[in-house]
């Protein structure tokens, strides 16, 4: 691996021990442009999620449930894979870390992620050094910024009444805060697309505008990016460099800056005076009429699209691999004149390869689809008035196998029972996660990854605070207005792969104070897949009921 | 009331604004003796969870979803009374507090909870003051300490290897700790009754001695203790009040001593040098094989007298009150020689009295069992071999109501969900608390108590750090030898109350790595009640074998 002996190099000329590389960037990032990828750069992993850390004598990778069989194909042996959620960050300081230093980079960590691994040096005798430069530009082994700025020109959403609307959300954004606070320094993208209804293009798959911004509860907005923008006049535009030259200035005058340490990073941070959520999380978390409105129109446009393209490959697989599926699909896509972007990287994965959670094929890797097993398709738009998110898993030829059916009758329960369920104010993902599951674990089967997560409006498809997880952490509450997938799914290594995802809405039920889910996806499940003597009257009354709705879109 | 103006005038002449009084004692008793009930004491209150908070200007009672009825009954108007749940401890924060002392008694309240009213009191101004004299007992409003010690002689369960046993659990219980650690203060009674497999009774309802202990890595025990007790000879017994002169003493000589700032007393606490949770909990918490098999056989004893007096009163009732058939309950488990105690109040409750969720009968509540209406009894023993929790509701006469029918099925429904789940290890009561609730839900119905408790071996009948409930902080994961309650219910306000209780152990299911309950109490539901058109076929079946078992036994 040359470039770890590179940056083991750069590690001795700094006197650290170590040095940690994510995955993220300086936007916190899920998907970074192209030059920001550093962790792929070093390492050539592609996952959206991993932390790599390099020290003197080992290298240790850390991943999520979705990519540890990726990450085992895509890394040398020489480093150590290990599951985030088994080992926190901790295993590699088993390896003789006291008394050594511990380089990051301030400017892509967050606040509250840098205090978390002082906390452990703390504990186990290492320090942490914040190093400017980022090593990995350094030395040169990063993508270059040549094709930086592929942004489409930016788009404001409500380019009428544009200043009027902004006065009104400042106005929430400051209702909780402490009344100190005069300045709000907005390290989210996704915040800033949504605080401004701008939207832009400028990471694969996102439709935000990589910027930052410092807005104050009397109306003034300063935005930092990099690039030409046509903003409307209430805004001023400056270049991201000058955002520290900014804050020390606001400062100076008088004012009192509030940032979130969970996204912001340590750099910026250091320069704010209080810390505390960035209140437009959980604004647009909860979506407007017009963005509801738009969200089921997308699934309503998408679904159409899928069901038209399964129809089309349940007749015609043989002729394709998992590449010319994909590009299919896109193509269909495209045709669609609403249709602006992929929302991520499409999965598109036969047989064993789906396997493989997030698995994205690639030439060495892919499969040509073949009578009798299993293909799923994992993709999303983003279109003019909405984002989609959806899954299905499909036999190609017939006669499956009675596991296949088995274990896709499973999902397919734990899917309803989360789609039909009814529940109090209240109540958060972590309390409903496990309906998903519980037919599965009725037979000793279970799936390492979350069973849901927020989608934003035209922005990320993958958007919190909400999720349906089995994390304790999460304490959002599900509220009216909000979108979540429901991806329960299961895994047979070496075998096949099932996961079937439609996006809901959370909406009021009949009783008062009691939230249920809208459907918003509408596409048919496999019946060559189903058991219907598994099925109870109300599964199969659901069912009936859905493939009804899907036939009259 | 009298009370409060008394307290009022020991505020003035110790120049504080408030002062708070928790139902709980010295040993965080959840039934303390009659001398500790402070609270009761002051007003008149007889529920097991409540906080006052005297001010000059108000009063403040906080209690939970089970006693907020029985706290309107109880206290008079003076009172605010306040769902803990839903305003924390907070709402009186609201009445110009700032700059205000709020008195407590540094003995009785925990470390934790101390340092939670200093946050608080930090962010709205006010400043806590320990007391060390506890004002109710100063002001002679306590109970009298004369009937104190009712305790039956100490009983030492292994007489035998005493000293070999108490060894092999001193190792257990170091071997988790930071390596400075030399002495553990144990302030938890059922621990001290665990570790020295020592039982007694001191208060109303539990099998443990009143006491602290402190024991070190190498072996010495002091069991800090008032009263006379015939203990092994490896233990030494000193007086409750020298202890504190005990730990100065050990940490003169070198000691590290830790203790568990969330059950410690804040003044015992200060004098430790290391927090840690109390090792004894877990350990407790998953039984012995020995303890599990006591714990079936007391359930198996305890379910037949149970079905005996359901069966009889079914016949008899128009003879019988809330409170005789309470008693005539109580007299058939004292005719059972192995019945030691109840292991909590009696809540025999009658049509709306049932509504209370923890409701005891008094004479001047106590009402005539009558046709039609329900009848909910939630009792337990400690028998010689373990202790037991059960509740049933039972139609009296014939021609239940609709409503009444269609909320006892849906409680049923989701007791059977929760008694047939399959989990994988990992797996915390949060996460499965939700399926006891799901059909309720669906009626937009719920019920305001927790489904599950832990239950201690012949120590309390409530003993966590397991539970299953909504509480995102309580992460302990369900491990096989657990003991758990599932007690979902219904509660209409002035009509009726529905509670089914069993309990249920932890145990591996048929597949590696996944967890299921085994039932421990087999006494029938109720067939007047149960609406069968709503249960599936799974719920049928699940219903006529438990029933088989019952008959069986």
């Amino acid at each position: 691996m040359p470039n770890i002996q590179k940056l083991r190099s750069m590690l001795m000329s700094n006197n650290i021990y170590g040095y940690i590389i994510p995955s993220t960037d300086e936007f916190q990032n899920e998907y970074p442009p192209k030059y920001l990828r550093r962790l792929e750069a070093v390492t050539g992993f592609t996952g959206s999620f991993g932390i790599a850390i390099i020290t003197l004598d080992a290298v240790f990778f850390y991943t999520d449930g979705r990519y540890l069989l990726q990450a085992k194909q895509q890394l040398s042996s020489e480093f150590n894979i290990l599951d985030i959620a088994e080992e926190g960050n901790c295993a590699f300081l088993g390896h003789n870390t006291a008394n050594k230093f511990i380089g990051y980079d301030p400017n892509i960590h967050t606040f509250n992620e840098i205090q978390y691994w002082k906390s452990l040096g703390q504990k186990y005798g290492f320090s942490m050094i914040a190093i400017e430069n980022n090593l990995v530009d350094n030395i040169g082994i990063s993508y270059t910024k040549t094709d930086q700025v592929q942004c489409f020109e930016a788009l404001w959403l409500n380019a009428e009444n544009q200043e009027l609307i902004f006065k009104k959300k400042l106005d929430h954004c400051f209702k909780g805060l402490d009344g100190n606070v005069t300045h709000l320094l907005l390290t989210s993208p996704a915040s800033i697309g949504w605080l401004l209804d701008v939207r832009g293009r400028q990471t694969p798959y996102d439709m935000f505008i990589l910027a930052y911004a410092i807005i104050s509860k009397s109306g003034s907005i300063t935005l930092f990016y990099d690039g030409s923008i046509e903003a409307p006049s209430f805004i001023e535009v400056a270049p991201i460099q000058s955002i520290i030259r900014y804050i020390m200035h606001f400062i100076a005058e008088g004012a009192t800056i509030q940032c979130d340490p969970a996204n912001a990073s340590e750099k910026l941070a250091s320069y704010c005076q209080v810390y505390g959520p960035d209140p437009c999380v959980m604004l647009r978390a909860c979506k407007t009429e017009d963005e509801r409105n738009g969200m089921i129109n997308a699934c309503y446009v998408d679904s159409k699209i899928l069901t038209k393209f399964l129809n089309q490959l349940k007749l015609e697989y043989r002729m394709h691999t998992e590449i010319s599926a994909s590009e299919k699909l896109f193509a269909m896509r495209s045709e669609e004149s609403s249709f602006v972007a992929n929302s991520f990287d499409y999965i598109s994965a036969f047989g064993p390869n789906a396997a493989i959670i997030h698995y994205k094929p690639i030439e060495e890797t892919n499969l040509s689809l073949a009578m009798g097993g299993l293909y799923l398709i994992d993709s999303g738009g983003h279109y003019k008035f909405g984002t989609t998110d959806i899954t299905r898993t499909i036999l190609l030829g017939n006669n499956a196998s009675y596991p296949q059916k088995l274990h896709y009758t499973l999902v397919l329960k734990g899917h309803i029972a989360l789609a039909t369920i009814v529940f109090p104010i209240g109540t958060c993902g972590v309390h409903i996660d496990a309906f998903a599951r519980q037919y599965l674990w009725q037979h000793g089967l279970d799936y390492r990854h979350g069973t849901g997560h927020g989608v934003g409006y035209m922005l990320s498809v993958h958007e919190g605070p909400q999720s349906i997880s089995r994390s304790l952490s999460n304490k959002t509450q599900l509220m009216q207005g909000m979108i979540v997938s429901n991806e329960p799914g299961y895994y047979k290594e070496n075998e096949y792969g099932i996961r079937l995802e439609n996006l809901m809405m959370v909406v009021p039920s009949k009783h008062k104070a009691f939230l249920c889910f809208k459907l918003l996806t509408y596409v048919p499940f496999d019946h060559d897949l189903i058991l219907p003597e598994l099925l109870t009257k109300a599964e199969q009354i659901w069912l009936d009921d859905y493939h009804a709705n899907c036939l009259s879109n």
